[in-house]
């Protein structure tokens, strides 16, 4: 959808990839298939391109770096190793004074113990690193689960985080220039089934206060970063005595699933303003052009994209991935309702 | 545009061109630069594929059979043999007993100027086959600008149109499936400048009558053909004594510059519905999301596009082609007002 986006307006992407049936291999000319690890590759990739971003947060380290070195890697990687473990980006939203869940790092059991008493029941125990779509945590519902819920993370470093009894779940699309424009849509309402995005609703139905709130917490974050593209902030809201307020989940440096209704519903989609950032063009202002409601289609749900294709207002996304396998994300729906 | 509507739907594309620098080839995997009248190229690129469609309405008509002889091609290239040739396309709508200019065949001087004393002037002489934005076209003021005029199209088989005088000119994108379902765009209305198109509007300003009796002559047309894929229909909308009529006056076997705006300003497009067309899937029902502008950005205009890029509603394309020549389309730019 980058690479869609930048041929829209004119620009050539060179896409590199570890997996030889990346889909987005098929829509540009200019492929390396290697690992992250090949320096030779990813030296060859860097003297081709002019400026180079990335569509998932768990880049290894070392190979942006490498690249960083060659040529202009937006956002900075430096975000990566904020954003790809989640104690020290948990550290970073707090010394924002943004609320997040309660936390605590756990290194081994007695630290996690430790934790569980001070937290309290029930809790989430995530992996620091290398965790979605609710792969590496564990639901701890009492103290007494804290030994098994420890072997169940492999005993990685981790964090605990107290369970948040949220209202909902929504989500911010933030785009940055490097000069500090920032452009955010509509806040947009998510539904998680087994922990993997299921609908995005585009605008979120939550108070006008949190409306207004959420962009401007989106904005602190992407400039304590010097954010250059678009990153996606998931945010819950609670009720604090009787008053919603908002609590910051996660941050996604990268153009993000509940974003993919800017596709269709919106004047502009994160994937161009991403594309426009990162090549120093002017953000555009993006106005929503209706209510829009996006539905992955995960694993064999995509096999009934049919029913969609004659839904008035329905716009059918299939990613061209191979095999449907459970969890998958293998397309998504939206659908608009014109004003 | 085609490639990428594709895309969207998880379908893969292969691109056969005789034109290296085709931009088309930016957004797909598979390639062919090869000429129409290589047949080792034109097999291989049908055993690759599972359906063919073309883009341009003068792909050789021993290619387009070659194809159609191993892989359905769709629309049915015999199709092309009518809209190839001015002549038989005119002869094709009248039989439909829709309203043409007046036309008479010209295959010398003497048919021309007896053509002139049937038709009057102001005439246009055009060639029978290969005009395009106002290449191989002539206008006569009077009877004895004759020779000069036959000169001027090479003495190649032509046909004289009598000059139309017509108060806007229009278009309708339709598409069909193979089962003889039909889904038209609004009514688009065109602005041409030295015979390029720069500019359409949809909705066109027409009176209502015209609005829905557009698409009926398209439906025609379309159901004629026993068409599969979107094709383009241009039509003028002249005054009969004091009555607003329609005239068709060309029609495009493929997608239209004129149906652009369908990118940004539809709820789908008229790439994704020639796409959903040939594959043989359902047409979505096309809504317009608002009042929709575009803007074609033609040679050196091309460089203007910044402009754009920061107007609310304003969606900016530029083809990645390399060389901005006088008269070459280079881009365009749909601004929205949503409703």
């Amino acid at each position: 959808m980058l690479a869609q986006a930048a041929a829209k307006l004119g620009l050539q992407c060179h896409v590199f990839s570890s997996e030889a049936d990346a889909c987005s291999f098929q829509v540009v000319q200019r492929t390396t298939l290697a690992d992250f690890s090949d320096q030779a590759a990813l030296e060859q990739f860097a003297r081709d391109c002019d400026v180079i971003t990335y569509e998932f947060e768990n880049v290894p380290a070392a190979a942006a770096a490498f690249l960083a070195k060659r040529k202009a890697v937006l956002p900075d990687p430096g975000v990566l190793a904020t954003t790809q473990d989640r104690l020290i980006e948990k550290n970073f939203v707090r010394n924002l004074k943004i609320a997040t869940a309660p936390y605590a790092p756990v290194d081994d059991l007695a630290q996690l113990v430790a934790a569980l008493a001070k937290i309290g029941t029930p809790a989430v125990l995530k992996t620091r690193r290398f965790g979605y779509d609710g792969k590496g945590q564990v639901k701890i519902r009492k103290p007494s689960e804290a030994a098994a819920a420890w072997q169940a993370v492999g005993e990685a470093p981790s964090i605990l985080e107290g369970f948040v009894d949220f209202e909902c779940e929504v989500s911010v699309i933030a785009a940055r220039t490097g000069d500090g424009q920032v452009a955010c849509f509509d806040v947009t309402e998510n539904e998680h089934r087994n922990h993997i995005l299921k609908i995005s609703r585009a605008p979120a139905r939550i108070p006008a206060a949190l409306l207004a709130e959420a962009p401007r917490i989106a904005k602190r974050i992407a400039k304590a970063f010097d954010y250059v593209g678009v990153l996606g902030i998931e945010m819950f809201v609670v009720r604090r005595n009787r008053t919603p307020v908002l609590m910051v989940n996660e941050i996604a440096p990268r153009v993000h699933n509940s974003g993919h209704w800017t596709l269709d519903g919106a004047t502009v989609s994160q994937f161009e303003q991403h594309i426009r950032a990162i090549a120093g063009w002017p953000l555009a202002k993006p106005v929503r052009i209706g209510r829009a409601t996006m539905v992955n289609l995960i694993g064999a749900e995509v096999d009934d994209y049919a029913r969609s294709l004659k839904v008035p207002g329905a716009s059918v996304h299939l990613y061209g991935k191979g095999e449907g396998r459970p969890g998958r994300k293998m397309g998504h729906v939206t659908t608009i309702v014109v004003k």
